[in-house]
């Protein structure tokens, strides 16, 4: 297996450059008899599209869907899913202008080793966050299948940005309010708070990280493959995938270092039934298996790593160390516009563990 | 693929239960030509076998490494490598007892779903904390293949236990103190602390948590596969196999969220001829390829579930709340014997990314 | 894996339909630096394209492909490369007619059963012929890679169509004369013989089948890893792909059964220093890893199933027998058209296993 | 993936060496709950043992198995199934005196040459024919599996050693008669002159090849995923594994191409309310996708390469052509034995495509 594919059941492959022709995706092992369109797949599109604020790059980009295979009659075949964007607003003289002198914590230096020039360097070619526009089109079909065929919810959303956290909010708020706001968060005093602060560090030249939370519900009982294909190693596989992911916790995460065991264990109980824990400190996985209560899980970002204030870098050619002020248009913070992505990210590890566990057939038992 | 086997190129297979005839792993994909005998392997194995401290479980296990293939005359052959220990303390008695009453923080209850009560729930089983002796088994093979071709080193310790923090040390020291004691810990005094702390908590009947760093030195530039297979991707994807692991970072992981991009981003300068950063917050992956700084990463595990104190669980049969002491040798805490467990496995994945970059060859070229 | 990738390290994806938007195909693991544009593919392409001649279907497709990713200043980058042909020249009105009554030899009907009629049956969906196209655009660039960095050389030809065999030519005709004719034959006297055949039977409403070989030179000794990856293994796997291969031999074959040892295996001898063997019987393969012969091997493709004469199906809704006039455009023989395909699917095995044994390292060493 | 891999789902790792300690299998992804012992394995192997007869080798192998994980109270768990042979009967002496003289038809020079030198020689290591063993192994837990679970019924059986071709007997003789031989015909007549053909020829220090025939019957519909994992591409990839193997056919394979397409094409007719073909010259395969009929499939076994009859070689340190005469136990035909193993490879293959289609669940509901 190569390095731009995901999954094994519900199979991606990336494709496609930040300012090359197109951005794509390949799904491979879509059940058959999804009622899907572009429509689908564009509403979550249009979530992570640049331009859209004063909070990210400017570049303007339509990304508009198209679906060249895989769906015939308004449902999946069982035949590969190819999905694309045409990439349209590209600019890349700012990236001619530092091409000798890349630009620190990002990509650019360790991509120019790793394939010793060739690699497209326009935009930061595959490692520029719009290669993310592709996890969001897989994502969107998964994320559509899942809920579909199991009922199985996926929210994400921002929990703290530049430092200013978000207060504990319900589900439902998270459900409802989350994508309200330019900076995705469900806790609109902060959102309005961290958008000033973005706002603020970008006026100075400079960016900020912060941590995304995301919750999966109604999630099935048994995902996960022990030992090494566990729910918690493929979803943190998938998840490092996002540009700018430095960490990822499960349920309380690093917290639980710092308790004891009978602080830490989840006890179980019986609601309607069924047995339960009664609380979800593991974050709905247990053994590297879901155990019926929503997974939840947080991921660190780093801040955005094109900034305008100067930096140190050193010339490809001349080896002398030299100032950068990276040109160009770039998000102040990425957050916002990587909640979609990790919810796309998350759908598609959860639909090829249902089909891996056999919970979703090959063709989906639906009236044609 | 399925769930017991990771890694493309240097692919490792675990195999065994807790409480059966054995427990092994299966390397498929090791050069032909390595030096390797099972004194290599039993030298890590020692490291994280049981009964060997009053920190660790009681059970006695000999754990003498066999290896049944693809070893002659002292070297690797290139065919599938099968390392094996045999199970010889086994006491299922105490696992009789509560097996319909799942222990809170563990897979009992979860394994039971999945399987339908089919797997073999003694000791834990495929769940057990002995599994990892196959981890490090493999891990064994790994870490000599890629110190013996390209000088990787990688370096695992605790760097916290039960909240007591080690005071940051230097690599020397780490390299040759960490496995000086019980804790696995290169700061002697905390490490004290930390024995005493799981040995008061063990004596509650309660357990304790903590954070086990690692290091990787002399790693080649360019390991890693974007997009999904960046090496955070695999290299977390490998370490959450690990029973108990809650939470990973690389570099300075979370707390990069709380930095502005101009505090965050390594510059980049040049010694000795060389483009290095002057700073390793990135923990020497950038775009998720490695760029030749020391890797550095983060573990958080909770504290161990089997704890003495009663905790509130649910019997399977009559779907009743019912008090539970866990019964049988248990360790207080994971920690110090996860230590050579991580050393192996991300061993593991740096040999698969080593020969996936082209940097080992099928055959070792040495003399016979 | 799903079933519409082949390979490990050079990895192909096939997608698209025939009667849909296109054709495509993206190739994963192509090392960076190998120069590379639409021509390369587009020469390939236009050796199977329909409506050239005759002998094949009147579907008349330019079959112009488009590079959309993975090159940058006429170099691959390292990244995906996908290629893709737009379908332009489609009329699916006698596909409708026959929907319900599946054609005796083709996939309509347990294509039907397996997707359970979700499937794009517009022109034979994805089991039409027409998804060679992907092989082919794939093989090129395999093709390309083998013979730049290795010299490897993938010749295909027919050497028997309707019954009519080729005389045996040698090597040099083989490369000069295989794509002169319409038929892909070097014996042009044959190769005559077989056209008539060909245009004979049509005139009848019927179809013709024949054999294929293929022979591979300057291939390096030591692809193939046993034992399930053995050289024959992955290409016979990689060959039944192709539409309307029934069978496949490696060097004699079939003969071999009839043979004793002593006339069966190919004797050692020296040939300027090198251990050769002086006969070929085993077709450049012994223990599954190539000897440095040629490779040799036939296909047998059974004759086309689409044809016109009557014949007997069943109505799938009302399950009664009908007579079946088979509409629309199809080829007499598929024999012609396959013999680049054969050329691409075998070619992408020998890239395959090229890189697996670590002779084509991830970026080619050429001046930018 | 690597090469001793076999199989997407239901997953066989085969290791261990002819000389070695022992022969092994892990066999991952079986589902739970299917009932399985060691009575199960033993009763495959007892079938391709040598020392059994006059015309296989006299080397004497209890071959008796163990299953030293996956199994609990008679059910298989879910986790992974080691099943090992221990070599006991090992005389090595023979190989080393051939060991720079390579013998002609055989991998000795092959794996000389991929391994340099490293490679278990002895006994032919990983490339003698005492590996499929293991396949056998393997091939047990498939066979019960689909049969228990599905009714799938997988008989292989010798149509032609020698030259000697058997008549064609019905499915039930088959069944009743093909391991009541030495020589694994269901023609009991030609068995007869099967075995006098193989020990003329071995009186003159030559051996013979042969044609194994398998037949599958029960088979799922739906069976196989386009294009790359048609089930045609799956089973020759499997069954090229087995040593000697140069041909494979489905159907009427070879002898399709001599037909037209009204002639080849099996017309549908209704039985029983389903549709079924009236003729199976398709072998039970429409593209790449089985169609309930019963699959068919011939394999040409070359004679087997070590006689005694001298032969050319060279020597690889001199590189002076020499004369060899094979020492050692060798079987004089391999067919009679390689018949179980083609049972064992065709199931293995089957297994893995039924859970792949959804057709075996991760647990099989029985009772406990």
């Amino acid at each position: 297996m190569t390095g731009n594919i995901l999954g094994e059941r519900f199979l991606v492959l990336s494709f496609g450059e930040s300012h090359g022709r197109c951005i794509g995706a390949v799904v491979d092992g879509c059940p058959a008899g999804l009622p899907l369109s572009e429509d689908d797949i564009q509403h979550d599109l249009d979530l992570r599209r640049p331009g859209l604020s004063m909070v990210t790059s400017e570049r303007s980009e339509e990304d508009k869907v198209e679906l060249i295979s895989g769906v015939f009659n308004g449902y999946t075949t069982g035949a590969p899913i190819c999905a694309l964007i045409w990439n349209k607003d590209v600019d890349s003289k700012p990236y001619e202008q530092i091409r000798k002198t890349p630009r620190p914590g990002h990509a650019d230096l360790t991509a120019f080793w790793k394939y010793e020039g060739y690699n497209d360097w326009r935009g930061g070619g595959r490692f520029s966050g719009r290669i993310t526009a592709s996890f969001v089109m897989a994502g969107a079909i998964a994320k559509k299948l899942i809920h579909y065929t199991l009922g199985i919810e996926v929210l994400a959303y921002s929990i703290e940005i530049g430092g200013i956290k978000a207060r504990e909010v319900s589900d439902d708020e998270i459900r409802r309010l989350r994508y309200s706001n330019e900076v995705r968060c469900a806790d609109l005093e902060a959102a309005e708070k961290m958008k000033m602060k973005i706002t603020e560090e970008q006026s100075k030249g400079d960016s900020v990280g912060g941590i995304v939370e995301c919750k999966v519900f109604n999630v099935p009982i048994g995902l996960g493959e022990p030992v090494f294909s566990s729910l918690e190693s493929d979803l943190s596989k998938a998840l490092f995938s996002i540009p700018a992911v430095k960490g990822i916790e499960f349920g309380i995460g690093f917290e639980a270092t710092r308790l004891k065991g009978s602080e830490c264990n989840d006890p179980f109980s019986v609601k309607e039934g069924k047995i339960i824990t009664s609380s979800n400190r593991a974050g709905g996985i247990l053994g590297g298996i879901s155990n019926g209560m929503p997974i939840v899980l947080r991921l660190a970002f780093k801040p955005a790593s094109s900034i305008r204030k100067p930096q140190k870098t050193v010339h490809l050619d001349t080896l002398k160390e030299d100032d950068l002020i990276v040109p160009g248009r770039h998000d102040p913070c990425i957050v916002p516009r990587a909640v979609p992505v990790v919810e796309a990210v998350v759908s598609c590890v959860m639909a090829d563990h249902s089909i891996r566990a056999g919970l979703i057939p090959p063709v989906i038992k639906t009236r044609l």
